[in-house]
């Protein structure tokens, strides 16, 4: 049971964490804190959080368990600057989509009297806002949680414990590991999803259909976010992209050639993996 | 209304516009085409077609208007061998998702007794079967019609109004101008998709969410069918990978450079044109 529950950020990530923590009654109170006391005052309005804060210090105090919700350009530096401003044992955690770089920055300079373990939920959509949240956006998903061996053992447990109490699965991988996979199941299909998106003029959208939606539609996400996500995640993101790129090249190759066996295979290809989704 | 309706490929774009015919009355005695006699009659036992052929003799006797629904890379050769024996007058269109190369083929050798306009509906699903059929599937959707000047002008009429007679909505192109337009909008979403689900190994999978499982889907369509796609519709299929490819490109460059506003760009581009899907 968490006696004070601390969402920096109240989304569609933090507010249906609110939602889902109030549901089932893991903490004692939430309380969101955010730059904007309008939005915070519509995330209490919809029954996300109980309390509105702006100021950290108001915010932290009492804090034992804070859930950072934000881009993941300023979960690092939000960390580092709440972490000081808690009471001694407090555990900080993040729902952000980039790893390697976040954790190492907060690593670096944390306090010694608290915790951070990160996490990240595989579950969201290019919706934003408290209005999206679902207290069961997290129901059967997995969340991966990243601890490394400067990690405290009991936050981890505690990490754990927290998304678990959200009924989603929990794995733990190291936070390189995580980006390295991320990049290809989640931040290229992005990058693709613009791309595509982005080279298609408008007056040929009456010429699309249920494809061209399905594969775009992420494009809708929010530009700030994923330049975000992609420049915390450079690396991992361009050896991604030099993999469908060689991949491109073969299906090219293979058209120019004419080589319907080839072809055929490329597809069957991607057509096996995708199957084992259903 | 038509006397003897042929539908060549009872499957999910055959079965679905037998089905919607049939509940519209807009033909007296609908015939399915196809080689497989089991499938066939499946289709005529869920309510498809009215009669089943396997013999293009038997089927095309007394047709009057014939609708080709068989993989791209067959439509042409069907048409040319099933044209010869229908009664004078027939008019005969097609369901393939290219235009160009078919289109020529069959105008270069079609009996003056026959007529030919392409049709293209832009409705349909990664399902195959007529179990999948939906007499709904045209509904309010576009479907791209082809004349030449060629074509004979009644008959272009008559098959414009054969899909606005199933709810759909119907705009016409040259051949030419289709296929460019459908390597952008289908073809090369279709070999995205593919190539995205070609390069994740599938240990990967639990770590995949929304954005992968919508931007993958049409990866489960069939191999076969779009490798007669791509060969049909190879030089602009090739022209829309090079533009993608110049935009993957753009998006490596500013990821290098750590070029944020330039990577917000990219990315909001995508998003406009996306927005506007909705």
């Amino acid at each position: 049971m968490i006696e004070n529950l601390v969402i920096v950020g109240v989304g569609l990530i933090g507010g249906s964490i609110g939602l889902a923590v109030k549901e089932r009654g893991l903490a004692r109170h939430v309380r969101g804190l955010g730059r904007s006391l309008d939005s915070l005052r519509r995330a209490r309005d919809l029954g996300v959080i109980d309390s509105c804060h702006t100021d950290p210090r108001e915010a932290c105090a009492a804090a034992d368990f804070i859930v950072l919700c934000t881009p993941v350009d300023q979960i690092a530096l939000q960390a580092l600057a709440y972490a000081p401003l808690c009471p001694p044992g407090a555990i900080l955690t993040d729902a952000g989509s980039t790893k390697a770089r976040l954790v190492a920055d907060i690593e670096s300079a944390l306090p010694s009297h608290a915790y951070f373990v990160g996490s990240h939920p595989l579950a969201g959509s290019e919706k934003r806002g408290p209005e999206f949240a679902d207290a069961r956006l997290f129901v059967d998903r997995w969340t991966v949680v990243t601890p490394t061996p400067r990690s405290n053992a009991d936050a981890v447990e505690r990490v754990k414990a927290f998304w678990i109490g959200l009924s989603s699965k929990v794995r733990t991988m190291n936070p390189q590991d995580h980006d390295r996979a991320l990049a290809l199941t989640s931040h290229l299909p992005h990058l693709l999803a613009s791309a595509l998106a982005g080279i298609v003029s408008p007056d040929l959208l009456p010429l699309t259909a249920g494809g061209f939606r399905d594969t775009t539609r992420i494009a809708a996400g929010d530009p700030g976010l994923w330049t975000a996500i992609f420049r915390q995640n450079d690396g991992a993101v361009l050896d991604s992209l030099a993999l469908l790129e060689a991949r491109c090249a073969e299906f090219r190759r293979a058209i120019e050639d004419d080589d319907a066996p080839r072809l055929e295979t490329l597809l069957r290809d991607g057509k096996t993996l995708r199957d084992r989704l259903r």
